[in-house]
């Protein structure tokens, strides 16, 4: 094969950055932490744009664009937001670059400094909040309904591809409303938003919950979250929403005038997502072929590879072929097709596995004659001689049976991995032998599971919204419990 | 009216200020010259990049994404480049802020001093061929046609919405060939494409052509550009495409193999429009009572409001128009119902002829009756009662006859500002009381171009490309020439 990928089973870790680099998804740039989205990680990035975007729009939605700078003492307005965020980051001081007295290229140029520092934006809470106080007057006013699709720039100290980089793309949601109870319902329908896309597009099942008090966002009050399990036994933070309640209104000082002619401060969410997912998609599905990607999200959902040795051959194949294309695109459904005669249909096989495309078609001049196609699945490997006739509806069956499969696959796989332990000593068991998600009884404090996390790395995921009730006693603290939240190691 | 406009004849510049702010496009924000894109006029920016993205890909390109710092060391290695640009630019010089420990909120950790100052992308030929560098080794890696949808910094002194503003939204193209003539084609074919959307969406006629030596892009051999004429006379150079040379492979030492075993320096295009094209459809189109904006490009082209005074009659009207809604919706038409109560007919005509909406359709109890509907155009502001039936291959036709008609009506506007003229006097004195473009005869060098900007604050906008050979002598100095250029004063 001509990329060879790391197993699995060998190096679960150097798996994913092979992958990560190999499927041309992204690459580590001249900037410490920076990555490059190569044009087919973007692909599947603009997939999942797409799809959110129109889901935001739906639920009433619009998009916005606010500063990349936000003034530094923006950061101080909101007391808990800067003490649990905000202090690894870019810091813009000067504004001007000049060519070096000395002839040594070019300098900052030191007369160019600004009065104020300016911090490139890790989220926008602060720049947004300052901004809506000119925007919002009266309940008329309310809601504001907006979104925006950005960078940020957060200094992470260990950086890896998609799943934590200094810069990375994402959506920042920031609603304003007149109550604390509309406020709380949209932090809500955004996480299940969240959980939607993620289980009917990326075909992975999440768990939604509430995080605990410590690992809430700064500054929120609730933080909703959906989280999913990797094939190594670790979790995925893929996306949270945050009641954040009047603390920026607060801070912003935006009030307004009640229907009721009072005046209010007003209440706040915000919700994101970020190329993170990538690393989830990527991680939860894929295999040591390379990506498996859900046909809903594939930048091309179908290759098509002829088998010839003389050109006419290929004439006579991309004849048939083109027909097949056109009956494919009348169902939605996108086609590469690769006649590109200087790699062999066996690199071309082992490529296409890499990149994950989820249908692979192969023709050769003994499929002409019985008028059958080769079609290999890549969820399963799978191969299956078929008619030419009908061809376009046996494929679009298939990417549906594609899309459900590896979703089925990777429940299967979750409920496998979520353990329930009613002791500490099990706990610790189950995290280093199995991993996963362990359900336990915890008895609701900061200090339980911060003792717990120094001691064993693990962090409550979440409570989950299906939580059942059930008295119990907290595996470390012994003391009274309500119910089973979820632990893990997490990405 | 609720929001008065400066009118153009008072104060031009003051009409666009006001009309930016007023039609909730852009805000200024509390970062010196960055602008906040208010979701009004972000849904305008949303479908001009549908619109060209849908372009570029067409025409062979796909998108990726690359960080937005830049190593200071990268802008001295192309010596034109550094020369003629990249000095007015954020430069980020810290990475983390800590408390004050005088208890006086946050500062920055002296610490944290990156070793290298990172710079705020100002454009992106510089990372973008030191990462094309490790992509490209054969003839067979070319061409590479990519394209980033992002924000970028330039540190302006004095900035105004959407025209020249510190940060500001944009796509920048960058493309690598195996030949000279292959990016000669393509730095052709991307202002063809800019050219072609600023005139069958824009609805704003341009003239293409090719910038003078003093008026290229700073590492450009070639900088071709799309000119639009802006209501109050000036010139708005709304895209351009440039042919880099081997300029930028050789300064990344990007090479490669040929087909014929040789090697040699990758060829480089870039091309970019951005958000200053916001700037030029509000000035090349709106009146003294507003936005006029072309229907392929309004947020929503139709607005419909209820003329009642009883609710019953507000149901009855509703339900007629849910009926129409329906049949614009089949035909693609985004259409906007207004039953807001709190707000009078006579308020709601004045705001959405301010955001120029291209049609309003009103409906009153009377229309119920017979059957009709008042209808609207913005561009022209005429009314007209048209009969409900078949409301909708009657409001189709009439959004393509606006759409023609605002482009028609600049058109006619820009040759009337287009002036010949043979003698440096009379070139002055149409500068002075007239504007637009002056096509005049130019002897070719740098040296009279500058004179003239220093005496005229005139530039050369263009060489056009459809420039009519004819002898002539340089109004300036005398020397023969052999077809004339167009002057202007621009944005």
């Amino acid at each position: 094969m001509a990329k060879e990928l790391t197993s699995r089973s060998e190096n679960y870790s150097q798996w994913y950055n092979d992958l990560v680099v190999k499927a041309d998804l992204a690459d580590n740039s001249a900037v410490r932490g920076c990555m490059v989205i190569k044009p087919y990680g973007y692909a599947i990035w603009e997939k999942i744009q797409a799809e959110l975007d129109r889901m935001f729009k739906e639920t009433g939605h619009v998009n916005a664009y606010f500063p990349l700078f936000i003034p530094k003492s923006f950061f101080s307005k909101e007391a808990s937001h800067v003490e649990g965020f905000a202090k690894e980051c870019a810091v813009v001081t000067h504004y001007r670059l000049m060519n070096d007295p000395n002839g040594k290229g070019i300098i900052v140029d030191p007369d160019a400094k600004l009065e104020e520092e300016l911090i490139v934006r890790p989220t926008s809470e602060t720049i947004i909040w300052s901004t809506y106080k000119t925007w919002i007057q009266s309940y008329r006013d309310l809601p504001l309904l907006i979104n925006q699709w950005a960078n940020v720039v957060r200094w992470e100290m260990r950086t890896r591809l998609f799943l934590r980089t200094t810069e990375f793309l994402w959506q920042e949601g920031h609603t304003a409303h007149a109550t604390s109870q509309e406020a709380l319902e949209e932090t809500m329908r955004m996480v299940n938003v969240y959980a939607t896309f993620a289980e009917n597009f990326m075909a992975m099942p999440v768990i939604k919950g509430a995080k605990s008090a410590n690992e809430r966002f700064a500054g929120a009050l609730e933080t909703y979250t959906i989280e999913a399990m990797m094939q190594d036994g670790k979790a995925l933070q893929s996306g949270t929403s945050h009641f954040l309640g009047q603390n920026f209104a607060k801070a912003f000082d935006v009030r307004f005038a009640t229907k009721e002619g009072k005046e209010d401060f007003v209440w706040a969410t915000s919700w994101g997502v970020s190329t993170r997912l990538m690393g989830a998609l990527i991680m939860a599905h894929s295999d040591d072929n390379g990506l498996v990607l859900p046909p809903k999200l594939a930048p091309f959902q179908v290759v098509i590879v002829p088998i010839f040795n003389k050109a006419e051959q290929l004439d006579a194949i991309s004849e048939k072929v083109d027909s097949i294309v056109a009956k494919l695109k009348v169902l939605g459904i996108s086609v590469k097709y690769d006649d590109n005669d200087n790699k062999k249909p066996g690199w071309k096989f082992a490529e296409y596995e890499l990149k994950g495309v989820p249908v692979r078609i192969a023709i050769g001049p003994r499929d002409l004659e019985n008028g059958t196609v080769e079609v290999a699945r890549r969820d399963t490997l799978e191969k299956q001689v078929v008619s030419m006739e009908g061809i376009e509806l046996h494929i679009q069956q298939l990417l549906t049976d594609i899309q459900e499969n590896i979703y089925n696959k990777a429940l299967v796989f979750r409920n496998e991995m979520t353990t329930p332990v009613e002791t500490y000593d099990e706990f610790k068991e189950v995290l280093l032998n199995k991993g996963g998600f362990i359900s336990a009884h915890w008895d609701g404090t900061s200090e339980t599971e911060q003792q717990i996390k120094d001691e064993t790395k693990a962090t409550i995921r979440c409570i989950p919204f299906d939580q059942v009730p059930e008295e119990g006693k907290c595996m470390y603290s012994g003391k009274p419990s309500k119910g089973r939240v979820l632990f893990a190691l997490a990405y």
